[in-house]
């Protein structure tokens, strides 16, 4: 069983998770998973913030000497402005006001999160609802995709749209195509279709506007029989479609051809089955890479759309919850699109839901372990 | 907590469910489960099976004298045409040959299912695989349709495209509007649209092709307050994902405008907020009733794509897993369409879902507990 | 992932459970099965009622022709007398007075689970606290117990103590004694102790009073490895003790030679090691064959307290929650004691902890992959 | 849902608890986790380590100016001995050797843990199977405290027994008693037994041995209702039993008079019911407080056994996992009792399992909504 909690606020001393059932004996590299950090911090468009804060992972337990052990993983990311934060953040002792949040901002849980959990203050919302978050669940990720790397599982994220912009779509790109996203200003593959995209940020910064868009992951390396058909809450489309869809601004999940399955006929909405040199396999991956929720060898394709972000450098209307009078949302510093940056988040994501399956369905306490029964599943599909 | 187990083959005896964690006291009628059952049985497009077998739900255990008593529930419907294949599919004693599956079907679980649990009868993964199994969770959801609508909650779908023909986008429906869909051959409530619809599963049939679709589940009389930001995993938008996605066919999830809200303009895309006679409102509802994961009091609206039923009539490529050699995937009666029916499915899983998030805030075991506690939020949401 | 959720009345039509997780390739031995509800039904001592009803096990889902195929398992056992209680008990449609109950018994959860959950008719509460429940746990345990066995894993159980009565400690029984349990009238393996035993059982039914005492489970052919040391809710001999403590009427759980180690020093508390053959070993047991909450290769060990069954021949003092009014509780036939049988389900639900945890260490879909996950572990150990 | 994980190390930087679930509104005092942290330290009989680290609590989330804003909390325990073990222990670069350990202790998890884990330095098992975990553990409980002190519960624990020197079994205690238990050097009440307990401690340092005892802990002011009888994996009883038995070194668990009521016919094993001026009340609380798994209102008694430490001053029979030669286990330094400790660890555990099962049945996600969930509740209780 592997599990994980997060914790941490956005202007608060740093963010924490704890990683229980990482498997012993996996070489962690601190360098690569700070490197997945300042991947999440890229991309055209991004504000002042993520310029000034390199974030860095601190590993706090369960590994020893670059090793994990078995033991329970504390990773922190920690924030760098907290000290100019420190007096009205800090977690016991009085905190000086000033930085107090009354009005809600259009968009956020602001509002709903100052209902639900009584707080007059929205600065105790947002601070945990913020997507701050996101920067040690990509360092989590950054453990899974080691820890998936061991076996030849390799993710993989791309931008496909930016506001209005979308590539023409480019399903089956082969792998050494999507290695060049982290190359490209806006992680999109198509340099002609990014440059109209980039055009449109530089008009949302003038604007004073923010853009959605669209983020693919691609997951090439998965055995097939990865998820469960056999009980709704175990298939895998339905566990990275819960684990995408609570990416902040996520609005909307495909797996594969996604919502375009919908407008074809039967026929032409399936990968035919053929077999070859000792090997069942596919011409087509319409399904995404996954059929009655299991991995069917395919690469794994999950589409995210994300609505704009909605901190607005105009403001939006709003209402003082405390004297209850129409007031502009505050203005807070903001990227234009953080849609580069998720698909990081998207690989993470997806990163960890695939890890928690592998774990299930090969079990096994240690990398030596895990590997000889991974071994000898490949050797009952080939002898299938 | 609220959890539930499913169980049952597609030609098995039967299928089954355990509901752990209904509150005491909450009154069960039969015949509203079985008018969802025969919802879930409707719609143009519907293949021969459904109209023979009129699912009825029995309760087993947890309900005396029509009123729960806190215990867990078990709930079965029978599959009507067991006796055919009972010498087929009995669970002990031995079974006959003569129905055995060797060529998996493309887009379902078969292949990955039999490699997987190391079947070479594939009916041992079909049957289990079968978008059957929904029936007995539209007969849970019903369960929970009756426990939300003791606090006011009602909830709808209709469809919004069938194959290539799709209604205007239709946001902020009435719900007397949304009621109709029932009345209508598709569930689709734009006459017009739905004329050509028809049309388009009339020649799908000639051509022994599905087609997939979109629909629409819509939620009226919420609380603000379900869902929880401050954990991924607790994020509402991520769990209605997570289940929604998890319907055999399902591609696509969305939330509120869902993908659209990628292509404009981030100040277009959020819902301001405005405070009128004691309460806070708005007058858009592009969020779809979730801001950082929370009911914030609108509707809530989730939309589902569905790839077309891959059983096809003519058949599809496919290969023979004993023999190795190319085979036609065996062809099944089968229906056009079952978006209409994937609604009426849709609406169950969004029910059970938001009752766990209501038991998880208002606690309680009992009705009347349960209506104190949510009748005291809902004043500390007016004194806000 | 194991997992399984029970349902179920006393008097009720019957009980329901589902098994999720099993995997495919079992061999399911009814008789087997039907077996074990038998010997939950044995021991001097027993009421009436376990002699008129012969439980027998359906099996509803998840096999087919005697093997699982990972689908999953319901599994009934009917209550035989439900004709005679249909009318009080029916789960829709008016139910007839006369059996309610409104005396609360001491012992029971009748008052606290009326004001728990509200009711007024205390059957509602009795009837799903009754350790009839147990009886549907004992045919999943028996499944439970036959994926064991397929590891060589055996389980028995005998009773130590009935009353005051109890058997000078037997430590350490050779799996050949233990196997005899079941031919002894209450399932003691020191004779001359049990004809005392049976002595105290007869002065009890003449003073209509009940029995309480003590049973061991014993586990043969255990992996070392089983459990987790590295968070506390994954250690083995916390999970045993959750599982076994809720069994109805036991007060006390022990591990190995238990509250006993609490009394000698630490020097002759701990079981040494040695090595010779190529593996470790002990010459001793009393940690009951676990250390850091993890199976060490020895037989795992467990010993349940129960109370006397709290249902007198003689009633108790009470009090109607109608009237407010001082009544005797009601009395209900009842078995003079229950030991004997608890050790049977004390069996089943330690199969079934255990099955959940081999399964997390050993992953694997279907039983000859499991098989080779268990049989290279076993060869690592070896090596190690 | 309330749910935690810890992390962390013996002599690694420190231990790490992430606490989500908790309501918003609750008052955190620091002094408080820090008091209770010491008290983990007290005890006559403990050894040097004890005296020179003063646990301290860091709270980094989840709290603000002293108040708990719903989001998750992180609380840190440094170890203070970190600078030493740096060089050996540090999670990323290189270690040095020195520190190795290949010889397992008898009674801990070092063999089994290698062998699970592929370890061979047994350092990578004993440093997270280490009780030092427990600290964490200890300030996690003080926050479950200090909500559940909010509804007027409070927990006590006090010493029963060390070796074989047992107090006179002393049930229902008065409140003022128990709160002398930290005022006496064994956390014991009788103080004639206590001497005698001293004296067994100073026999056993010098006898180079180690004792075990039974701790017992009661909590007072519990309403009637917490837990579910309906379920067996939601008993109570089991929940407590299941957390309690992972303390390291517990080999029993008792609820209640416990395994004495094993001994003593079924009419004097339970608590008759009376009422009197509005309330239904018992005399006597053999019982322990729970019936079918729930709290009926009396206090809630459980008594948890342990193994004396089994780290010896004079080194147990073990084997080199290198050499395969017979050698003695490695001498720590090591406490002559921790019995007094383990009371208040015992206390910590049993908060946070009732704290869930509180949250469980009032939902909530603020203070004040949760008093008045359960200010309803009372009433209900006292009109039933």
């Amino acid at each position: 069983m592997f599990r994980y909690l997060t914790a941490g606020e956005s202007h608060g001393e740093g963010l924490y998770a704890i990683l229980e059932g990482v498997p012993a004996g996996l070489k962690i590299d601190l360098d690569y998973i700070n490197y997945e950090l300042s991947r999440r911090q890229l991309g055209y468009g991004r504000g002042e913030r993520m310029k000034i804060e390199k974030d860095e992972a601190i590993i706090l337990t369960g590994v020893r000497g670059g090793i994990t052990t078995g033991a329970p993983i504390t990773i922190s990311v920690k924030n760098r402005d907290y000290e100019n934060w420190e007096r009205f953040m800090r977690t016991t002792g009085d905190i000086e006001s000033g930085r107090e949040v009354t009005v809600p901002r259009p968009g956020h849980a602001d509002l709903v999160g100052g209902i639900k959990y009584g707080h007059k203050d929205l600065r105790n919302v947002l601070e945990r609802a913020s997507a701050r978050e996101t920067a040690v669940r990509v360092a989590a990720g950054a453990v899974a995709k080691l820890f998936l790397a061991e076996f030849g599982i390799r993710i993989y994220s791309h931008v496909l749209r930016v506001g209005s912009v979308e590539v023409e779509y480019p399903g089956g790109l082969p792998e050494e195509e999507l290695k060049k996203a982290d190359e490209r200003p806006l992680r999109c593959l198509d340099p002609q279709v990014e440059s109209r995209m980039i055009k449109w940020v530089d008009r949302a910064r003038e604007n004073g506007d923010t853009l959605g868009g669209i983020f693919e992951v691609v997951v090439f390396g998965l055995p097939p029989g990865l998820g469960r058909y056999v009980h709704w809450d175990r298939k895998l489309d339905g566990c990275l479609a819960g684990a995408l869809m609570a990416i902040p601004s996520a609005k909307g999940v495909e797996i594969g051809d996604g919502i375009a399955l919908a407008n074809i006929p039967g026929r032409m909405a399936v990968d035919e089955i053929y077999y070859e040199n000792g090997r069942f396999y596919r011409k087509t991956n319409r399904a995404g890479g996954l059929e009655g929720g299991v991995t069917n060898g395919m690469p794994l394709v999950v589409k995210v759309s994300l609505k704009p972000i909605p901190t607005q450098v105009k403001p939006l209307k709003s209402v003082d919850i405390i004297t209850k009078e129409p007031k502009p949302a505050q203005v807070e510093r903001s990227d234009i699109t953080a849609v580069p940056a998720a698909g990081v988040v998207g690989e993470a994501i997806t990163a960890l839901v695939l890890m928690e399956s592998f774990l299930e369905k090969f079990g096994g306490d240690h990398m030596r372990e895990i590997k000889v029964n991974f071994e000898n599943y490949i050797q009952t599909i080939i002898a299938y």
